[in-house]
């Protein structure tokens, strides 16, 4: 595993670059923001929406098209509170809390740990609050926010969030406490019998689905990639114990294939094996992409064998048999399990970082993203090359209706073509189609020119569906 | 507006085939039945999240890529818990609720009001409990499920959900309340001035958005027609009050358009007119839906005509200034709202309703969903004759590779052709292809059936996907 790199300055200022874009366009606003907004919450605008979409359909597709073996469910944020019981996350879904008792600044000790260098992954309370006196007595436990040096202990803090669903009274009480699931996957382990039942689907299989979780951050920050609100893609694949291995390779081999399709390269993706495991666990491993928003490589998907802990224990809380009978070698057990899980968002965030680039075109500087052209928002600009000649607008309009109808097209005649091209390279969009006097008056052709190149060619309007069916 | 009518046998024998159905072919679970259920909670399987997929994505693709006036959002679950004091939910948006003091089943008292034909549509809760009297007079007043007389008086019940999201800490504190959005329309009044900012949209233009919101329903009930988690797909079109009689019309008209795209007869739609208005509304109109499971007419879409109201209070609770200046006529004002307000699930259960169909195919009786090919779930299966002939399986699994690319097929070599049949017209796939002797020995022609009529028809493998690129 690569050591991360942190280099601050430039991390701020490149994420800062993100954000600006992000607001000034209308890819990702600040939840709540004329109420002067609602930590670690975002809300996506039109292209936002469109590229976290796109994402999304990719996967999808990876899943449930390209495959055989993998179905899809859509199970509900609510759950039956007994499901977060048996999973051991209520009571042990917790991170480790101190505050500053100047400025009520909160911190997670275990991050404050690590930047000291010392690991604090699944380090009970006790151990981390003897680091924390270690540090105290050194002078170097100190406030990220005011500087001041009157830390609490540490102590363990929920992550998961509660609510009064389906509560009798409407009034808040701990007693009715329903929980927001902190994970997608839940759903899939309490629908495994239903989808057995229904499709009828030989080992192995797997169940996929993509919603919102939630956890109770302490400090939700870097944008879009921790927030308490959030989505997930998970797939659960159910395995006879003795495939873990090659299922486990072969569904690590899939997901990295899928980042590189989707244009990321090579030496910006690494895996970083987890040491310390869950004792249910196998193996885990996590991509990482290498953010230079973030300053470094951070976790976009982990890719875990679970081994039968998860439907055992449902098993068990529910008294509902969750085993698989194997027509043919006549053995009857609780499937294994490989999962992969992909935060939705931070992929958002990852495609972005990927994408955003600065360039000289033509001896102008330009900004543009560039993303793969199956992930842009907008597909193909349409613009006449002047709004006020009505001939270049009608003719431009006719073709904006045909390509529309296959294609996401925006419609442009504000400004200049140059500001046009701009407006463009900014949200992503591979082509610009311009209608010009030659397009009217000679040659029934217009000006496609592509993004990453700036590089211009004439098509024949009869000949374009087909040339951009082609290109897309 | 026609009298809705209740046929109460007949509706929940058809509504338990429909759920019977659901949960049998992976359409719809409950969500949690392994541990008892959650009420007014479910999970849609694979044919079911398919389904649901391809409503919503129908709903977007009339929204955005056939118009030019719409952009989407994506907001968050969780907003500023002001949001809800500016839209007047908090304090207001509440039930009537009466409780058996025997068995203590929780009813609307509203509901048991309408039951006697006393409309207590925004009746305040003293006159509800007038009423209430009276019928407790007459001997009327019975549990709807132990049928004793003991009911309380009505008491107002809110349903707004609270959680103690990014609450400092993890206890449930009322103080600390952060409440799950009872609509997703609330998302797109606070985003409206980044819209503004980062599109530049011209008036009148609509922001459109799909997502989940949360209702505490005192008797969540009829499936998954009102569930206290659900979708929903909302469009909030900004105008100047003087258009707002054209452009209501405007949206009723193309709503009412998309309805019958989506195969829905025209005599099973109807308007009703709200004859009881908010103060700021100037109209509002529902689409009514004749659901033979529930035994007559309900309401599946909401078009209102909200005035001013939603941004006037989001200026006034946030002190943000969100007029909007119109460049040609050099005015300054708070645009007007047209909305139009779907339930995406009620809407699944529309489609499943208006598709379950019986009827006889060759002397056979058979159960059929007649879904508009567009949302049907698998478009086409693909079958070998037989699953122990190499050549044909071989044969079938091309084919199948070929139509994948484009279309969600499905594979099956389970059991005869006639079961095969059977299982898709169930979940109401358009067309099925069988590779046969013939196919191999022959004519290089496969049979495509077709689901509605029973009709088989030789086509040419080659031209197969162009045959269905015109069908589908």
């Amino acid at each position: 595993m690569t050591k991360i790199k942190i280099t601050k300055v430039e991390t701020n200022k490149r994420m800062e670059e993100i954000i600006s874009l992000c607001k000034r366009r209308g890819f990702v606003f600040q939840g709540s923001e004329i109420y002067g907004g609602l930590g670690g919450v975002y809300d996506y605008g039109h292209y936002g929406t469109l590229l976290k979409n796109n994402i999304r359909d990719s996967w999808q597709k990876s899943m449930i098209q390209d495959r055989d073996d993998v179905y899809l469910l859509d199970s509900a944020i609510f759950m039956h509170p007994t499901t977060w019981v048996a999973s051991g996350h209520v009571g042990n879904f917790d991170d480790p809390l101190v505050e500053c008792r100047k400025c009520h600044n909160r911190m997670r000790a275990d991050h404050i740990l690590e930047s000291f260098g010392i690991s604090a992954d699944k380090m009970p309370i006790d151990f981390i609050n003897k680091e924390l006196d270690k540090l105290r007595e050194e002078k170097k436990l100190k406030c990220s926010t005011c500087g001041l040096s009157d830390i609490t202990a540490a102590k363990k803090f929920s992550l998961m969030i509660k609510s009064n669903f389906g509560s009798p009274t409407d009034e808040l009480k701990e007693e009715n406490v329903v929980y927001l699931r902190p994970e997608t996957c839940g759903g899939i382990y309490l629908q495994y019998k239903n989808t057995v039942d229904s499709l009828h689907p030989k080992l192995p299989f797997g169940i996929a689905q993509i919603g919102k979780a939630f956890r109770n951050e302490i400090a939700a920050r870097q944008f879009i990639f921790r927030t308490r609100e959030f989505e997930q893609m998970e797939m659960q694949y159910f395995i006879n114990k003795k495939d873990t291995k090659e299922k486990y390779e072969m569904w690590k081999e899939a997901r990295m294939k899928w980042y590189f399709e989707q244009g990321i390269p090579k030496d910006k993706l690494q895996w970083y094996k987890h040491e310390k495991l869950a004792h249910y666990a196998s193996e885990a491993y996590d991509v990482k992409y290498d953010f230079s928003s973030l300053g470094g490589f951070d976790e976009v998907e982990g890719i875990h064998a679970r081994g039968d802990w998860d439907l055992s224990q449902h098993s068990k809380f529910s008294g509902v048999d969750l085993s698989y009978y194997d027509d043919e070698t006549k053995e009857r057990f609780i499937p294994h399990i490989v999962e992969t899980s992909a935060g939705l968002n931070r992929l958002v965030l990852m495609f972005l970082d990927n994408a955003y680039t600065e360039d000289n075109l033509g001896g102008e500087k330009r900004l543009f993203l560039k993303l793969p052209k199956q992930l842009a928002p907008i597909k193909i600009a349409v613009f006449p090359l002047l709004r006020n000649k009505p001939n270049l607008v009608e003719k431009a309009k006719e073709i904006y209706d045909i390509l529309r109808k296959d294609f996401i097209c925006e419609f442009d005649d504000n400004g200049n073509i140059g500001k046009r091209y701009r407006r463009q390279d900014e949200i992503g969009t591979p082509y610009c189609v311009t209608v010009d006097f030659e397009t009217i008056e000679k040659d029934n052709m217009v000006t496609v020119r592509d993004r990453d190149t700036g590089n211009q060619e004439r098509v024949k309007i009869d000949e374009l569906k087909e040339f951009f069916a082609k290109k897309l």
